[in-house]
């Protein structure tokens, strides 16, 4: 399945002509559609209702049409996914419903995608953001988790940003796993350069994701738009270190809006990076995880992954019949004491104690000492 | 306000004759009162109905008399605190209703109790509990929440184990406030022997605190008894690493079924010392904490300790005007652009934006560069 070709032209040359995630376009585009849009702004350029939107069209269009535009995009390994593509994901409809936050919001009028992997197979995709300045407790934690997550079939989706990001992409990979950044800038740009090797490698063998047109730089307004994206594409957020004003919060803002599971990685209170995630679990936004297996108990289809409780070391005691843990209970830790005693204690008849304590010996549950009976070390609590 | 003698003998007698913590004893004594129970007890020695309770009677007592225990109690700096006491802490009656744990449950008969420190004087006392394996991270932590608490007025109990215990406790003492030991054993002994120094500073300084009888050694089913007396003692209970089964859970347990709040302090998702604590967080049986302070809020009564959620350092960028923010968020990070083009990306006019710019530079937000202006590196997210 494919969209239309006037129907591609058409959001090519409004993506041309507006800025990234602005909230009336897609508002437009959702009552009219975006060929009606696309003719009424070329056909009424100048005039005062549609000014706001055209004024710049001339000068932001740098000359080519769509269909140019198109095929430079194509030259260059990107494609344009737009609705009505069996490539566009659905789940990027959910922005139509999703409330506005800093004046951006709504679904993009179509991502640029370059690389191979299609962006209608990302199934359970986890996104996995977090601070730029991370410490290696978190990247450690964001690799780990990403790792597990992408070898479970859940791609990861990050921002390719320095810290958690990088490491939640390198962690996927590593796990064999696919793996999506989204920029801020055009999806053919390198930025940060330290992620050049990572989005070269994700131009083989993953995707890397724009909304914003090829060639476009990377603005602070375009990575609040591009942080609804990375919502937006999985179907929970995972938050790991994130400061209290960090950009990673805005993308976990966007995931509770489109009412999809946020999930915080705690750390060491005495760590900065991590008091933005505390705050976000103490608030009740977000769920506390501590692995890849809970975060894909909480994303996977019911059942798929339910996460085993860590029980601890099972002790032996568990294997005890529940008279000899009765009697157990009553044995002093410190001071031995006799059978008769232990027997008040517990409330036993003092044979079945005195059997119990020996069954108990045998099994290296309790010594003797000058007075008695006392617990061994290795059944103290 | 003192309780009538008779009552105070009539419970030591029960204490003498029964384990600390038998839900049993305190439902009787709950129906029939003290004195009642005792005194038939004594009449009925031997009798089927009562059989449980006083079968073992003479020998427990070891020859002295309620009111010889009280003697001997005393000379040893022990006080008996009963029901009727103007010093009995009330809130210990909400274990009537609390519902049986490990077959543990119900009010004390009364609390021995030595050192200075009244028990109705503990106000928005807080437990902090926790792994006796602590690391120095939960150390540490347990310790500068428990300064934070104690110095604010709220006491702080815990139990003077190795570990977490012992940090809550110093914590506490080096706050400058006060704080309170329970005891699995007697209120006279010494358990463990590294917390000798604390215990002894304690009973001249503060209380150590238990329901078991003088000389009493300690036992696990002693430690189950002891842990509802420290949630029932406190406003709310804070758990800093317990490992999954860890028996400060058991006390959190306790908290929980007392229906008061239940608090956890995070850590590295790779401490297992930190694992039981995740655990309660995740599924909502415990609220995370990360400071006294908030701590504070939620024990203590509203309005009195209000946090204020730390908000990052305050950036300058606050201070602009809405207008000048606009601009700048319009701003390539990367390579610079024209006021023209940063003027189409706003949708503002680019006059104005001639003039934000000039602000923004003398503000240090923005530098220029051989293609135009570009985010200066202090304003980067």
């Amino acid at each position: 399945m494919r969209a239309p070709e006037a129907e591609r032209l058409a959001r090519v040359g409004l993506a041309q002509l507006t800025e990234p995630g602005d909230p009336r376009v897609a508002s437009v585009v959702a009552d009219a559609g975006a060929q009606r849009l696309y003719a009424s702004v070329l056909a009424e350029r100048g005039e005062r209702s549609t000014r706001e939107i055209s004024e710049d069209a001339t000068s932001r269009t740098g000359g080519r049409d769509p269909a140019g535009v198109l095929e430079d995009a194509a030259r260059a390994g990107l494609r344009f996914v737009v609705p009505g593509d069996a490539e566009w994901p659905a789940r990027l409809d959910d922005l139509a419903h999703a409330p506005a936050l800093q004046q951006r919001g709504g679904p993009p009028l179509g991502l640029w995608v370059r690389g191979p992997l299609r962006l209608d197979t990302l199934g359970a995709a986890v996104a996995l953001v977090g601070s730029r300045s991370a410490t290696s407790y978190g990247a450690d934690a964001a690799g780990q988790i990403a790792a597990v997550v992408a070898r479970a079939g859940s791609p990861v989706v990050s921002g390719a940003a320095y810290g958690i990001d990088q490491a939640a992409h390198r962690g996927a990979l590593g796990g064999g796993g696919d793996t999506v950044a989204v920029l801020a800038c055009g999806a053919d740009r390198i930025y940060p350069e330290a992620s050049r090797d990572l989005l070269e490698h994700l131009a083989r063998a993953g995707a890397v994701v724009s909304e914003t047109m090829p060639g476009g730089a990377p603005m602070r307004i375009r990575f609040l738009s591009r942080n609804r994206i990375i919502a937006a594409l999985a179907v929970g957020t995972v938050l790991v270190e994130a400061a209290v004003r960090s950009g990673a919060l805005n993308t976990a803002n966007w995931a509770g809006r489109l009412n999809r599971p946020v999930m915080g990685v705690p750390g060491p209170i005495t760590s900065a990076p991590s008091q933005g995630v505390h705050q976000l679990v103490r608030s009740g936004a977000a769920t506390l995880v501590t692995s890849g297996a809970e975060v894909l108990e909480i994303v996977a289809p019911a059942g798929e992954h339910v996460v085993e409780e860590p029980r601890g070391a099972v002790r032996s005691r568990d294997r005890l019949t529940s008279r000899d843990q009765q009697v157990l209970d009553a044995v002093p830790v410190q001071r031995g004491a006799g059978a008769d005693s232990i027997a008040r204690t517990a409330g036993i008849a003092v044979l079945s104690v005195a059997s119990a304590l020996h069954r108990l010996h045998g099994g290296g549950f309790v010594e003797r000492d000058e007075d008695g009976w006392r617990l061994a070390a290795l059944a103290q609590e």
